[in-house]
């Protein structure tokens, strides 16, 4: 059975040896440049592990892990773009290393490569797995049209910010564990209920972001915490403070977002409104929650506890990571 | 057998019959509206009457045909981005009438759709079809990237320049002609012929595009001649004009790409250079040889004559036309 570090290793090999065309190299650099950076690999790790619950070979699902991961990268590609980011994984961003134009065209090319990943290896179950890759990716445009939506918008409410986060988010986490379900042969309920299990399991790794980067410790979190306080982001933390406070709060909240120098001074001006709301309380409620939703699901499904064990143990480290 | 205007009722039909979902409506409205703006819909017609070579009943290349408008519309929604164009068929594009943002966004999820309906309806021959489609998308993207490569480059040869119109522009009407091939139950070989045909019935429609923007007839051709003149860009003509000119020529050529101003003097200028040089014979050269490139492939067909009327007299059209 493979281990989380045997399907990284995989996974990292066979991005490496992505071959791709020469010519035109200002179509294909940036995208082997942005799959070069490192980053945490989880989704194609996922579909790996998933497959690997039902059968001990998984070649046949290397190809669609590599899929989500060039979807994945692709989304990046586009949003880094449209969120102005400079930095992605500590590197500039494709649309600042060449410019946006690349990054809009290189991006293009990038999804229909996922689509070429996705469909390549498979003979078997081809059209379920690419339904299931057309949906998923759908909702993700969806929840990013959500998310900048929610940026101009000042009362979004807690059950709007779960949804635009498991559109965004947490259905990749849950396709990528089923597609590789689905490989290795797993029946519908089982794949339904693995698809549960990775989009619980993602609500709740968002939220923990959210809570991370203004209560992280920095030399384990590995960035600076209060990012998101400084630009305003609408996170669980500000949408759930911004709710619960009462008329003063509410002002003084709105009084620190509205403030664009004094960085130190309004991190720990807000975090402290945070406190005093219960706000980081109110987080590891609904974390624990679609932690346990997550479970509940996982524990449905009709393989050998001890085959389970090792996406069982990524959801903990996942849960109880401060980094 | 299906008429050109039989196809495009179906066709227009089917796209005013798409259900899109309701929310988030900023993501999907601007689909819907590229959608509805008029154009020629020749990508689709030229599916169902492909598959209409082979059988009577074309409702299966119904969606797949579609997909190709759709991600036809998907290519103008993001090269409308790139090209900063302010207006499309007569309106608005995308990027003027709400933001940069939303094409980007707008056009992905474009590009996921029509994935979707090329997989929809079709349950045999599925792997072929979508090798195809995702094979042609990636020539497109590639197309375009060369186009904005030549853009800044002064030394384009002819060569080149046809390799660019050939991925940017005419592997799509081969492709759209040969899924439907495909869906009409052709076997390979005619498959590749009608490929063919569409290929270089597409470069040669793009060359006479090149040629009708400046010696078309602006009462016929429903636009104002001499707009690529006015931008610069790089046409199959402008090419031939730099690469025939001697010295003297080139140098007249070469200040006139510098002059912003004297729209009309300019056209005149570079149009008499044109004349001086024989470009406009050169380029009914080219347009004739891709012409009969093209009807010798779609001559191999085995097909009744009589069924492959049709899209022999839509091809005699698209190069006789003055529009």
């Amino acid at each position: 059975m493979l281990s989380l570090q045997d399907s990284l290793d995989i996974i990292n090999r066979e991005i490496q040896a992505i071959q791709y065309p020469k010519n035109p190299a200002g179509l294909y650099e940036p995208i082997a440049y942005l799959l070069a950076l490192k980053g945490k690999k989880i989704r194609p790790a996922f579909t790996l592990l998933a497959c690997n619950l039902y059968r001990d070979e998984v070649d046949a699902a290397i190809r669609p892990a590599l899929a989500w991961e060039i979807f994945h990268n692709f989304t990046l590609m586009h949003d880094d773009v449209m969120d102005r980011a400079d930095l992605r994984r500590g590197q500039p961003t494709v649309h600042k290393k060449w410019n946006e134009n690349v990054a809009i065209l290189s991006g293009d090319a990038m999804l229909i490569l996922s689509y070429i990943f996705m469909t390549e290896s498979v003979t078997e179950n081809l059209k379920p797995l690419l339904n299931l890759f057309s949906q998923t990716a759908t909702e993700i445009c969806e929840g990013q049209q959500y998310d900048m939506e929610f940026e101009q918008r000042p009362d979004v409410s807690e059950q709007e910010y779960i949804e635009m986060i498991r559109l965004k988010t947490a259905v990749m986490l849950g396709a990528s564990l089923k597609s590789g379900a689905i490989i290795g042969g797993a029946d519908e309920k089982d794949a339904q209920n693995i698809y549960d299990f990775g989009l619980n399991l993602g609500i709740a790794f968002q939220i923990k972001d959210d809570l991370l980067d203004v209560y992280g410790n920095p030399d384990v979190f590995g960035k600076k915490t209060g990012g998101d306080i400084l630009c305003n982001k609408k996170t669980y933390l500000l949408i759930n403070a911004l709710n619960r406070a009462d008329k003063t709060d509410k002002a003084k909240l709105l009084k620190w977002l509205e403030c664009g120098d004094k960085p130190r001074k309004k991190i720990i001006a807000v975090r402290n409104l945070y406190d005093q709301l219960a706000v980081p309380e109110k987080a590891n409620e609904a974390i624990l929650f679609f932690y346990e939703k997550a479970l509940t699901a996982f524990q449905a499904v009709l393989v050998d506890e001890d085959r389970k064990r090792i996406l069982k143990n990524i959801a903990k480290n996942l849960m109880e990571r401060e980094f």
